[in-house]
């Protein structure tokens, strides 16, 4: 299988890999906006937080691209902010895992 | 003294009342939102919690409008909507004070 070629079991691996990654790090979101609005006393700090939430939003929404001709790029990405883990990719193949790797440790 | 003409009394009666009224809108809103926070469990109710950020701030920024020609009518929407007292404008001139209280009820 090239990287622009998926086959069906690759396909439900890379769904699924996706979806984790995106189930992670929204809860990470989650988590963060809890500790953070502890910390919130007057409306500066709440419209700080109303700013940090647009960037998360827009950043969140560019990244969770399911492309299959962008995908390795998408999957690199997720994995070096930490969001996809190797173990999620387990029965790709073996090129694309490699790629995959490669690119997120530029 | 007409309701576009403010004392120098005046001037700093309104600068309180509005600073007042600031205050409880804003402090009600953090409070708002330290309750939403608690219901938030997964991503899409924290992208409606960023939502209802994004319009309270515009709504807020359009409000809050300190200039002396368009005070009266400011006043008048800040006290239908609960954020301005009666009390908070012991001191202006009974005119204004009877014109923003007229156009609060509209």
């Amino acid at each position: 299988m090239s990287e622009n070629t998926w086959s069906t079991t690759e396909q439900k691996i890379a769904e699924s890999a996706f979806k984790k990654a995106y189930e992670r790090e929204t809860a990470a979101l989650i988590q963060h906006i809890y500790e953070k609005i502890e910390e919130i006393k007057e409306i500066d700090s709440l419209w700080n937080l109303h700013d940090y939430l647009s960037a998360k939003r827009h950043q969140i929404d560019g990244r969770y691209d399911f492309r299959y001709p962008v995908l390795i790029f998408v999957f690199s990405d997720l994995m070096k902010e930490g969001w996809l883990l190797p173990e999620d990719l387990e029965g790709l193949d073996q090129d694309k895992i490699s790629k995959i790797t490669v690119l997120s440790r530029i």
